[in-house]
């Protein structure tokens, strides 16, 4: 079979493709025939040898995968062959709290899915719902799984209440759509009036163009009548967390996805915008396989659909991780492994 | 002003009609123009004498209505002339746990909304959504709080879960409205086909007929795929309790709104039923003001509208009654206060 | 080695001792060499045949045992030769909610420690508290840990609260010694003198004898001056629930861990006891490895050490097992394996 | 009767004596002859101007007082003549959550407790624990509620696991008795050995001196295993975050009681410790009156005492705001109401 190995970090031409033999299941293993995967943030992070769980040297990229079950070890019990699966981003985290004997990932510490033929154990899988393609299935374990955990693992979020998206990251998109399933308000900012559709289109209640209102913690606020919004989905952290703080209602939750980059190492909350405030700050980090599985049992009940941006080719995965590191598209960037 | 008063127990007719002056509002107190109440069972209990609480002498009946504000005391904050309000049910009972100082109800304790000006405390009132009839609005109170509180007060219900309930009385047709905004499936039990038509067309997914299938728990549970349901809204408590467990998944939630009546004076699950289950039973006596507020808040983002069955001229409230005492009907039972 | 072997049902004599070869560890498996293990009454219930999860033919019984690790398979990271160690019950439910993927128990359906050397995965141990004898930490992972999750797995119980507790059982004995370490009022029920002495010097704080107060749950609701009890550990069920609930107070928890047996298959509780209660009644199944691991760690913490009642040697087996079986006694039977 | 007058601001001059009539109760109203008062730092804000909530001209100081029923209105029902209570900080908020009607607080918006007499609705106190001096009564209700809030408002906190206070701030020193109560190991930081001391014979476990430490996150830390604290009662803020933030477990709750100071206006947390922190940083500002009520249940069932440092007469109001403005003490400052 064709894999791709990351045999050197620094540049996505150290993704190199070679032949190796197909996989063959131990008594709790699983051969995954890949179908597609999806590029991440993490993942290019992790070519970069910026993330912070080291990756093992030639290590199979990529976290999130989908294809079908072709192969079971004998003790397999969860799957059968024909199956349809991803892979879960914390593979060995079941349930419950992550602790660091749980930390491996697929696509870093545990060869990942940009592979015709993926390697899993059982408990690394879930089952895909029927209604999504192949390219669908595999763009929602890390974004999906993320934006699942920041709505429903803190406080409940409750119909009528409302929630702040930013961006239109893949973690936002997702987000948008859940929110909306929960029968929530939500509110998305954006940098331009194109986007700013599609987030309407989507699902969006209300768009705010934070280019063109610097304070848009404000003007998100006053679309909440002055009461501030009940959860805020922060997937920019130091950028931002100041104008979600003044968007956030008295008991709000703050989900922060990201603490720090290397322009801004950290966050800053002034006592202007913290000192009346109740809000709770959580931390989220991707999530379990539960969390990936009540995800995708919603998308399932709700035959909801990601949004895909662009498919490239087997043969073309440097120019989707290009185009992807470049891109400040609208959904995900996926690789279709024929 | 005409007002109805219940000078004695154990008939409708002890539900008299006076002519008395206008209230006027003490420092905090508000005077409500009632345009329209609604008959819950409680009522029915309160002028029979059954109910647990008892109720005041010459009492104003009826704990659910709505109008229009006429008169603010001084203190007034939360409201001013022209605004539309709603009682709250345990009008004193504004946020977290019920304790016994805080049981007074309206239409029992306190004197309730049977009248053409009512006078409220501004803490036991609520505002109305601006798209709600006030026959819709008189609707709520009491069967949607408790609709409410069943559905958001426990574990959260996450969309994608399943919710069980059980014919069609109007906390159980506000709980599938309810259901169906946070995302869940919705199954309902139901003793007729024309009922069911009428459930499904309100929002279930499924109907099982109880009639036809005594083993309706069994049958709930095969609509799961085998899991069971994640939370049952068991609105008959004795009758009905030994299937709803039967229904039930693992971890779910059955919130117990009865647990007894006169032919069966209290609650019993079989070991059968029990024993391999980690259902966690709760109990819900209608909510507080922070339960019928962020139920309304829910209302009004989504214009939801509760099913209004019947609505009877307020010379009529004799009729009123014994029509909903007799009813099975599908939908509150108003008393339009002209 | 020697070993026991659960080779028939029905008797005790069902269970063999046979010698045979010492395990060996496979990658992630651990090799335990047992020196104490402590029965419960779910090992008399297997041994009858009478346990809902069936046995496994010839399976090693037991699933509460203490040792120290002798051998680690070449993957292994959590534990090293020489370290103590116990076993936890549902071995491969490690934290979250159980599932039927996850009822595997140590003793039913995989060997348990009823043996010299012990093979157990490593994720299936925890480590021991060093102040505790082999015999007391035998004595900790079923009835401890059901203990601890009855206590800390539903709404939080705050220092100033009131627990109850039934007899004098492996699991009620373990609830008074944690729930005093929470800061709680502790009142125990039991049915002598004697007994209700040893409770007292246990950490009760108050004991009622249910013998001699038939009406004993108006007695503990008396003795909270009228309040009730915010939690039970209800561990005798059909018996007792009439009772237990009289004695919760408003938003009490009632742990149920037992929902029937042979001469009263089923729960009952009375519209009189249950009509005012807003008591929720919670299910424990034992609990997790987390479970088990944050009671460990508060055992370790305080030094707190289970009572022992009685200890037999390794070729006293089935003695020990019929002395349990037939016992009413106060604390853990254990058989020292030397 | 003789009571104290905030009359102008910016001098602890400004507070003023002056003779006046007792007050009379209306309907639900209670007087209370006041024996004793203790000050918090809000005082202190309040009198200079700088407290958030702006004080009403005129108001009589001070929130927590300790006194007995003199006289009670027609309709009260929670206290009669000679109940011992204290006042409750946010006085109108019961129970839930706080909101911007409720935001009234003694001593500031309505009149407290530095009077012979105080005028209080029934609703806005608590009995005191029967142990109480009134000196020590007077000591709970600003700082007790706080630190109970912060160690029982969020996730539970279980025996065995670690909390880390701050200082020797009246806040962080109940924090200490609480969580002790609560069967946490307690670390403390500290300046000067002699207050190490002291800390530890309140029953802290550990103390760190953070002036000679600098680094003492790391330190705290270490005394955990490396595993980091469960709970941070974080009573400093902007100064501490960063070091607290390094010393909390993975999953840890940071209650944030401080954001802001005028040498540093907001939080500050770097990247290096947040990134790989799932910590959930919760904002607490001393609580409802269930939250006083459910401390003072704890303090009474064990007999709990505050620490008092200094008793002034009500003489000498202002040498005892003067002393205790700049103290760093070790306990409450109180005024004896004689």
């Amino acid at each position: 079979m064709r894999a791709y190995y990351l045999d050197s970090l620094g540049s996505f031409d150290g993704i190199v493709a070679r032949d190796t033999p197909e996989p063959t299941p131990g008594p709790t293993g699983i051969v995954v025939r890949v179908r597609a995967v999806a590029l991440n943030r993490r993942d290019v992070a992790i070519v970069n040898g910026t993330y912070p769980l080291p990756s093992v040297p030639g290590v199979i990229p990529v976290s999130d995968g989908a294809g079908e079950v072709v192969a079971v070890g004998p003790d397999v019990t969860r799957f059968k062959v024909g199956d349809r699966v991803v892979g879960s981003y914390f593979a060995k985290w079941l349930d419950g709290r992550l602790n660091v004997g749980l930390i491996d990932q697929l696509g870093c510490t545990l060869d990942g899915m940009l592979t015709e033929y993926a390697l899993l154990d059982q408990d690394w899988a879930a089952p895909i719902p029927a209604h999504l393609t192949w390219e669908e299935a595999a763009s929602l374990p890390c974004s999906g799984t993320t934006a699942w955990n920041s709505l429903t693992g803190g406080e409940p979020l409750l119909p009528g209440q409302t929630v702040l998206t930013l961006g239109t990251g893949a973690v936002s998109l997702a987000a948008v759509q859940f929110a909306k399933l929960m029968g929530a308000t939500v509110i998305s900012t954006t940098s331009s009036a194109a986007k700013g559709e599609r987030l309407l289109a989507l699902g969006a209640d209300h768009v705010v163009n934070y280019a063109t209102t610097p304070d848009w913690g404000s003007a998100v606020r006053e679309l909440t009548g002055g009461a501030g919004v009940d959860l805020v989905v922060e997937t920019n952290g130091p950028k931002t967390i100041e104008q979600s703080m003044r968007a956030t209602g008295l008991y709000g939750q703050v989900v922060l996805l990201i603490t720090g980059s290397a322009s801004r190492p950290g966050i800053e909350i002034s006592n202007a915008a913290y000192a009346s405030s109740m809000a709770t700050i959580r931390r989220v980090f991707v999530g379990s396989r539960t969390h990936l599985e009540t995800m995708l049992a919603a998308v399932s009940a709700h035959g909801l659909r990601p949004v895909v941006d662009r498919v490239f080719d087997y043969a073309e995965v440097h120019e989707a991780y290009r185009y992807f590191d470049k891109s400040s598209g609208f959904g995900k960037v996926v690789v279709r492994v024929a």
